[in-house]
């Protein structure tokens, strides 16, 4: 039985209570909730998944508070950067950008490269070429400049990290109960008894990226949706990493790490420490265990959060099955995130 | 118990044994020997599944005809952009690179991402600082130049096609009997009865890109290894597209699609037409298959390859388990493709 349903997110990592005022908060709940029902309309008007997911994904890159679109953080070199991909579960076709500028909405452009090109993903100025020949709309640098993002990227450079958004500075960090801000790092979570498998060979998976990195929060934006006709899509996009050198790519552009979808089982949207997406396949690794064990979504998605923690990585995602069942597991301590389903339900939530 | 064994290939494709002289096919079994002897002796000297995949692929770039590092094909442009990825099944680390130009071994690089960056894969001009940063062995574009690369990137620019190696140029096509070309193209292949799930959606998923591509030849070098530790290493390296535009990246750059590897399960590197390998989340596919059904690599080899086909794929891949058992399947005419394994079986194959 096919039950529309829309999940969305926008970005995983250390959210806490303590840290926003209430019209922050008030500011990122109508942030959601307009993103939300974007996508709602188009699914109870009998739109696509793939057009929900896409439209949905556009409100959220144009909300200056999520890295993705309009909110997208500064590289190194004080520019923006974009990644997104798209992925629709009927067909199992994909499109993908990376390193895109002055793109208004790269999922769009994503979408393009599905639906235009032979390809899945393009990369910079490639990928910036491709976008002008398809005409989708530019804007100036100013678009994406805010004081706030501006200053992670100064802090950033001074301290010579590199960031993850939702980023805490280091300014602001020297503010904040150094209790609370470590409880949740990775490798604490990584030893909390939550694995269920691989656990003698932890300590030799403990992957040296963790010593190297230590996002505070993590930013992106995604969307996933059941149809009426049980189609599935998945759509993500990032504005990646403040301070970012050297041409990261992370798992946002990436089909089977950051976004999957597959009608036989979910649609599935990453956020969180890439790189940990990367080596856990993680989007990929929820439907493999659908498919593979016969489990219910719920249960993979559980299982594949018990994985991610045990290779040290830190997010969550979003998923959602043909049936029109949503899960949003994290193992931070927060993520932006709401969803709708058909029985009426409807809920926005940000921390754990 | 762990046994010793390494497997690599050269690329997948339309390779008929009428088209081969029998000096060309001692030139390419002779590049496939002298790559495996390197790792092999690597490993017989107890050195790690690591270093063995490294420094097999090195030797594969090496070779001029296959479509990595020296033997790479050109692109629209007339350059040579590579990429490659490597992965460490003993602590899921992993390391790529995308679009680098003039580095003489693009798997060292790849290697060194892993080992030096908190990034996975780096991609474009910040991957050539990188490289720069790195103090890697460089070359000049004349390195790259073979008369066979050039006229390929004539033949496709005249011909409007985008071709992946080992392509069949338009003029040599022609000369070939046009039964055997077809056969085995991948729409035929995907209606071939091999398929064992989803058929119910064979033709929901068969995937518009097949429409658009039709590459007669798939090109890219890789090897997969099991030390006398157990531990599993994979390693990809690729020249890309012939003829490539707008930054397409393909499987080989990405953890999951092209190249995978996990001690529990296995090491894979595929060849073939990248997409689909990218859609499949092929590398990931086969390590997901044992795990979650408990299946041997046999086994789930084969499954994979069943998908691959069912979504409309050409190429193949080659896997290795910890306990030294090698599978080298592919659903194309052939497969450049070798191993040894410790109980002293060695083989050189590259037709069907």
């Amino acid at each position: 039985m096919t039950k529309i349903a829309i999940a969305i997110h926008g970005g995983a990592g250390t959210i806490l209570r303590s840290m926003m005022t209430p019209e922050l908060e008030r500011e990122y709940r109508a942030g959601l909730e307009s993103a939300l029902q974007t996508g709602w309309e188009i699914l109870t008007g009998g739109g696509s998944a793939l057009d929900a997911v896409e439209q949905t994904v556009c409100s959220l890159e144009d909300f200056p508070l999520f890295n993705a679109g309009r909110g997208s953080v500064f590289t190194h070199d004080g520019k923006n950067e974009m990644d997104a991909s798209i992925m629709d579960g009927r067909t199992l076709d994909a499109g993908a950008i990376a390193f895109v500028r002055n793109v208004k909405h790269p999922i769009e452009l994503a979408r393009l490269v599905m639906e235009k090109t032979p390809h899945i993903l393009l990369a910079a100025e490639g990928a910036n070429q491709f976008a002008k020949e398809m005409g989708v709309e530019f804007v100036p640098d100013e678009y994406f400049f805010t004081e706030h993002r501006w200053k992670q990227l100064q802090d950033a450079i001074a301290s010579g990290t590199v960031e993850l958004d939702h980023t805490v500075s280091n300014a602001e960090r020297g503010m904040r109960n150094a209790e609370s801000d470590g409880a949740h790092s990775s490798q604490s979570a990584g030893g909390s008894g939550q694995t269920t498998e691989n656990t003698e060979n932890t300590e030799q998976r403990r992957n040296p990226k963790s010593k190297i990195q230590n996002p505070k929060s993590l930013g992106t934006v995604g969307a996933v949706a059941c149809d009426a006709s049980g189609n599935l899509a998945a759509a993500t996009s990032t504005g990646g990493m403040t301070n970012k050198k050297f041409g990261r790519v992370g798992d946002t552009a990436l089909i089977g790490a950051g976004t999957y979808a597959e009608n036989a089982t979910c649609a599935v949207s990453c956020t969180g420490h890439g790189e940990f997406f990367m080596m856990g396949v993680t989007a990929y690794d929820v439907s493999a265990r659908m498919k593979y064990r016969g489990i219910d979504l719920e249960t993979a998605a559980r299982q594949t959060i018990e994985r991610l923690t045990d290779i040290g990585g830190e997010g969550g995602f979003i998923a959602v099955d043909a049936s029109g069942n949503v899960v949003l597991p994290f193992n931070s301590d927060g993520m932006y995130r709401g969803y709708c389903t058909a029985d009426g339900e409807t809920s926005v939530e940000i921390y754990r």
